[in-house]
């Protein structure tokens, strides 16, 4: 059943429900000229979080429930996101993985969501997991702070092999309060791709489930891709159901999952990337990860536990704002 | 597109959800004599928690989300209800606040939710915020523990300028469980209220997010007005993105908006409002906040909070049952 | 009113959203060859947490909200379950109740639901309840491992006199995610059938909600018997709202309504369980309780609370996997 599910068709659902009323949801509707429909959720709009918890429905494939909750850090009542997935292989990296980087001359986006299904990107990651959807119409999610010009557009509709009237893209900037939504709702999905790396089998995973604090979004490019990071790496919580025959791999492979794993932890994140010259590929992967992991094994009962949610960088990432100064 | 925002005609739909499953929720449907539908939530029939949220939801002029979920005070998990709305203005302001007065000479009751927009209650708000709404239909929420007589129908009917057979008139005793819920949704409200009184303009809110303990109902007037509001100004946190050019003055005002500000801070609400003759135009209106207040500046990225929940409070409120003694 | 309320019709509506969707919930649907509907929901196919939700929200004859949302145990977040009901004696005694012992020479099942107000099980609750549906459609959960061979299936429609065409069957093994749910899901039960069973009349109780956590499912029996009881016993919250007019029976009974009113209390149930030789029949049952009962009377406001949470049990529970070495 599961290589008949279409991840761009159940995001669309919920990309009608965003489209039906976008005034209550503070998202833009508009057209582009080669008629794909273009949802600002953030450039020129205000956007919400409940835009942001759709938007981060549609990355999961339409796979997932999201809801708001709230979070309590060192005495601070804050919004907080949680995530759950029973599809973790298909929503997670088949879908909500923001693995389509997207640079033309002079647009740069990094892109998630159903569309990558289409267009197989990176084709890596299809080929491990076995999944490719078949659909004639594409949802894509762009993290970037600028719509989309013509041109990129044409692009995205060729790679997903759709027409551009049946092309969706939603535009959510990293420093949006939708933005910082979508990136907290990615907790599960960091753990899952850490796993992965790891050498573990995705398909192991059975259920994915996710929560972490949605930190309160800062203008600046530098800092929201701090604090927007900071709520998974080190408010992040991930829960996972796999099926393993071999506790030891569990054992050894959970610590190396944490955020606490990767050489950088215990510093902000807007301040790791910018000592990596504010380029994503010389950041050390291993801090995109959940701050705790918990690992159950459906096979043996055993639960394997690691790192913790570390409310004094989460205190210090509220009150930094270096990069205005 | 604001502006054609009917706070009337949203909260109808939730009105109309209401009224297709009374006995689901706990209420009950009648018609008065000149045709006004009563939908009773607490009076003569229980109500329910749903109700509460739904009719929280319906002071929020359809325009919010609530959802209700628990707290964990002092070790004891009680229900809880959170709030969020992107049209903080409107929704809490032009709806929810209970600024609708309402006074016979057999008849008592505060009035709040979207009719308030029709009849401008008070006028100064509505000039204020540049809102009115347009709609024949009118839905007001009574908190009172009678049901209006006719001469009160025809007043609201009248004040909105609508016909009595489009006025809903939705009545909540305070100590009823719907009532606990719909005061503990206030704590956003109550938060912008003390904001725009301390000159802040509340247009600059963008998010509007809170969350309070709904604490056990109490029969007594006295007391269920005291725990009820214990639950928001020792128990209830407020979280808001705004835009404001200059930080300086929400340094200087976040401080002054929660209720430890006030003078009556660290005594049970009970105690003060019968200290005022049990009359609330005599309470120190600063005690009407949230115990904790978190602004965001999305201008600037800088975070400031103010004050904490309180449980030693929060559990005096549950163990007291002063007037009943 | 109350009378007319059918918990196999409420129920029905969610069977047949899970039904429309069963690969979305990891269920499967088939016909037995009398023609009732069986939902797998866990034994040859894996379930899901939404899937345990909604089998929760079955259970409780659709009278009942059920979210799925996280507890924070000892540092640990983990998934959990909140229940509401404003007809606790309908919902929890007449249908979620695990009353109904079905055993036949070659099958064992706790059955529990809808069904058990058309076939009346046990009698006698039904009688101190006055409740009995009619309804010509039968909704029935069975927690086994093993779907019902055709000879149980006729025996469950005979019993509640409809034709086994209208019969749906839904199986979820103690040891599924969906499982592990729906237990955790039952902690404001068990307080009310324990309060019942003190003498009180669940009649007075207004209003019932619970919260708790879901342990990790475990895929040994005793072993998952005894985490998932774990959740409720050391992890589950209830709170409820009574009428009642004397507060010295509350004072008295609230203590004893909680599971450390066992003599078993302060060891895992799997333990206990073992002990008794794994028939629940030998088991204290004062332990199948909440850990926290909070109850307000809504007659004089008076809050009584027993129990706590019990963090150090439940990171035992989580941590042992004695049956399977």
């Amino acid at each position: 059943m599961e290589e008949k599910i279409s991840v761009n068709k159940e995001a669309l659902r919920l990309v009608k429900n965003l489209c039906s009323q976008p005034w209550k949801y503070g998202v833009r509707i508009s057209k582009t000229n080669s008629g794909a429909t273009l949802i600002d959720a953030g450039v020129k709009i205000p956007g919400s979080y409940i835009a942001g918890k759709i938007i981060t429905e549609i990355c999961m494939g339409g796979l997932g429930e999201v809801s708001l909750s709230y979070m309590c850090i060192k005495n601070i009542y804050l919004p907080a996101v949680s995530t759950y997935t029973n599809y973790p292989v298909i929503s997670a990296l088949g879908s909500q993985l923001a693995g389509w980087y997207i640079e033309t001359d002079n647009y740069v986006a990094i892109g998630s969501g159903p569309a990558r299904a289409l267009a197989l990107k990176p084709q890596s990651i299809y080929k491990k997991i076995g999944y490719a959807d078949e659909s004639n119409e594409a949802v894509i999610v762009l993290e970037t702070s600028r719509s989309p010009p013509e041109g990129v557009v044409s692009l995205i509709s060729k790679e997903c092999g759709v027409s551009p009237r049946n092309l969706f893209i939603i535009v959510v900037p990293t420093s949006s309060v939708a933005g910082f939504v979508q990136i907290a709702g990615r907790t599960a999905e960091t753990g899952i791709y850490r796993l992965m790396e790891l050498g573990f089998d995705p398909g192991m995973i059975k259920d994915a489930w996710g929560c972490a604090p949605v930190l309160p979004p800062h203008p600046d490019y530098a800092e929201s891709m701090g604090r927007s990071n900071d709520a998974i790496l080190y408010g992040g919580s991930a829960f996972y159901n796999v099926v393993c025959e071999d506790d030891e791999v569990l054992e050894e492979i959970t610590p190396k999952a944490v955020s606490s794993s990767s050489k950088d932890y215990g510093r902000l994140f807007s301040q790791i990337f910018k000592e990596a010259g504010m380029n994503f590929y010389r950041v050390d992967p291993k801090i995109f990860a959940p701050a705790q992991i918990v690992i159950n094994n459906l096979r043996t009962g055993k639960v394997f536990i690691s790192g913790e949610v570390n409310q004094k960088m989460l205190i210090r990432s509220i009150m930094s704002r270096d990069s205005t100064s």
